[in-house]
């Protein structure tokens, strides 16, 4: 028997329903924010990913040759894939963009729960503007995003590689070097909390201990707005430009008028998020009911084009949403928080079956048509069942209503129609604005 | 330069908006007749795709190896996933099932115009129902969604494969035989309307030169439903039962009640599709201004569990709408007709800049977010440019209204709306429901 691969999932249309759901309402806040949706192939070059991930990332990626021998991967995230779209297709479009995306992507490792091999990504890009406006834009419409679908008790950390940067380079690092860069290894140390590997980098570079203490309570420093002031007696101490404190405490003003109320905006300056391009503002939400698989949604201001062999834009920012986890989170929280529905806007709309009973059905064929065309969602039943057995189907089946026409009812045109919900039993006249009447 | 795979597609915000209302447009016509999406994943198993089209169809396949060597394939079309999905998820769930799809499908060939190496279908499969009006379910709702999309001109063809099972039956040929059954090879050589190819392989048979003479005048019926009237003659005289033509007029009954104006519908008795698991009713839908490559939706009654060794369900009814197709054809007819939307509901939302110009973009934020929460479309300026280019850059990017604050406003309490569609200009005061008033 032929079986679904490994790592990847069916939705059934349950599921798929509260999926629908919520991707519309993702989309309508994007929409709201001024994102339109953009789409990329499900496969691209290999060299996309390489370029801006580096070669040790193909060891995750689905990647396989086509029948010209052409290197290619089905995605593994779509930044780049974007990025390459408005490279080929966009870049003589008026800046700055306000794109959305939304789509599968594919990794390549264990599955466990929130980890699928084929995972659902909905992300935003705002290309070609720079500076706390614009992250400020972008941050809110995250917060927005998970208002809207009820996520509770989020936490979004908001810091600034900015910041790093300056620090690791007045200390006398260097962002040049082979195979990585000293700056690049300190920031990926303190995105990991390694102090011990950070004390042996500094000592191995002839940087003071204090240096590291300080670094030390940069990273300490988690909280709202004022940690912004203690970080600035830190950056002094460290003779460190405040610059880009002063781009993130101008980020937090406009949020703070944007998006005023996400459960928890924590200022946090270590938080790196791993990756090479980032150049300014980079932010991640967290909840804590996923545990360990908890991040449900990152970004920030970024550099990609150059990797690409392309000539740079004005930086951009972006986030990019697990759609899937997300999904988890809410259905997490639903209970708790007694929330009727998991996403809102997932109940379905009404639905009827239309039950010729002993009757050529032909009978009733033009009032199936006429209700759809008033816009109901009508079934004709094809089971062919007596009364009873028809009720059963229908309501395990999630319809309203059912309409029965018998050879009695032919004949005095009426019909009766019983409402699964309410038990209601209702007799109309067998046409279709009677019977839409009591829909 | 990292460039987009062969064959691929980018789909900038524009063409995307007529895409998305596009899917829109079938999503609420499916579910409008109880059709209900499910989703299936990018990738199969290879198998599940050769049992269906037997194993040539690999070279036509993304086909590809994951790390533990399971033989994967980039799916070809979504019949086949939705019913090994049913197989594994919904076995047990009540029948029949209305069920519908959407989404990417990979073929490897020579890319041209209609034809993509990704291109996307949009199907319905109706499960576990048979005979003649769950047939006429299936059609109609291709109607109602062609017919619905505003295309024009189209054709719809209709035939049942057991007609000419049972006249090739009757005439001595087996359905049984390697490499191909004879039934199987005539009824390839009729859809080609290859006749000598014909004529070969019944004088093989030894099948008399007269049943050939009857095929052909079978054929050539081409009409409305009096053309059931000549075929019934033309079976009598091959002394073929009428069985599978008397189910074939209850369809079309049927049809005229749920979906009674298409443009053309007609009965063929050689439509059969070319491939072996039709069952009954087979329909294909054709649009002429694409000449070659019209075919945009096509489907019919078949069994497939078996194919991969499962148990099968009653037959089932569906039918493949090529999403890229339908989309070209109506662009094409879109000028002629003199439709002003390609795609009803293309038309976007009108939206809002709002725009401070020399102060402080803090004091409009709030503003930004309430108009935000209202529902409308807005956006923040962040280009800081002077009113001119920047009422430029907003009708360039159709943009309907543009708020301006500037100081003097600011002090007043004031802004100046200008709608970039009428080019009225309003003075209003600074505040949400005062400008919402407006936009």
């Amino acid at each position: 028997m032929v079986q679904r691969p490994r790592g990847t999932r069916d939705f059934t249309p349950e599921v798929m329903n509260r999926r629908l759901a919520f991707e519309n309402l993702l989309e309508s806040m994007a929409l709201s924010h001024g994102f339109k949706r953009v789409q990329t192939p499900i496969f691209e070059s290999l060299d996309l990913f390489t370029a801006k991930s580096g070669p040790g990332v193909v060891k995750q990626l689905y990647a396989f040759q086509d029948k010209s021998d052409r290197a290619l991967t089905l995605r593994p995230e779509l930044t780049a894939p974007v990025m390459r779209m408005i490279s080929e297709e966009m870049r003589s479009s008026p800046k700055p963009l306000r794109l959305s995306y939304f789509g599968q992507c594919f990794r390549y490792e264990e599955s466990k729960k929130g980890r699928y091999r084929e995972f659902f990504q909905y992300g935003v890009e705002l290309i070609g503007a720079s500076g706390p406006l614009a992250e400020a834009e972008v941050v809110s419409l995250a917060i927005d995003m998970l208002d809207s679908c009820g996520l509770v008790d989020y936490e979004v950390r908001i810091g600034h590689v900015g910041v790093l940067r300056d620090i690791l380079t007045g200390l006398g690092l260097s962002e040049e070097g082979e195979p990585e860069p000293p700056v690049a290894s300190a920031m990926r140390l303190l995105d990991k909390g390694d102090w011990d590997g950070l004390a042996e980098l500094f000592a191995s570079s002839g940087i003071s201990s204090s240096a590291l203490d300080n670094l030390r309570k940069l990273a300490e420093l988690d909280g709202g707005s004022e940690t912004l002031d203690s970080a600035r007696e830190i950056l002094s101490a460290l003779e460190v430009s405040h610059e880009s404190l002063d781009e993130l405490a101008e980020l937090l003003a406009a949020l703070s008028a944007l998006a005023p109320t996400p459960p928890s905006l924590k200022v946090n300056l270590c938080v790196a998020r791993g990756l090479d391009y980032y150049t300014g503002m980079v932010f991640e939400v967290n909840v804590a009911e996923l545990g360990g698989e908890g991040q449900v949604l990152g970004g920030g201001s970024y550099r990609l084009l150059h990797l690409f062999g392309l000539e740079d834009l004005d930086p951009s920012c972006g986030f990019g949403l697990g759609f899937d986890r997300v999904l988890l989170a809410l259905e997490a929280q639903a209970e708790r928080v007694g929330r009727s529905e998991v996403v809102p806007g997932e109940t379905p709309r009404p639905s009827t079956l239309v039950m010729p009973f002993k009757i050529d059905a032909h009978a009733v064929l033009s009032i199936v048509k006429e209700l759809r065309d008033m816009g109901h969602i009508v079934e004709l039943d094809l089971r062919g069942k007596n009364i009873g057995k028809t009720l059963d189907w229908a309501s395990k089946n999630g319809f309203t209503n059912v309409v029965i026409v018998g050879p009695q009812d032919l004949e005095n045109s009426r019909c009766s129609i019983k409402n699964l919900t309410t038990g209601d039993q209702n007799e109309v006249g067998l046409d279709s604005t009677s019977i839409s009447s009591v829909l």
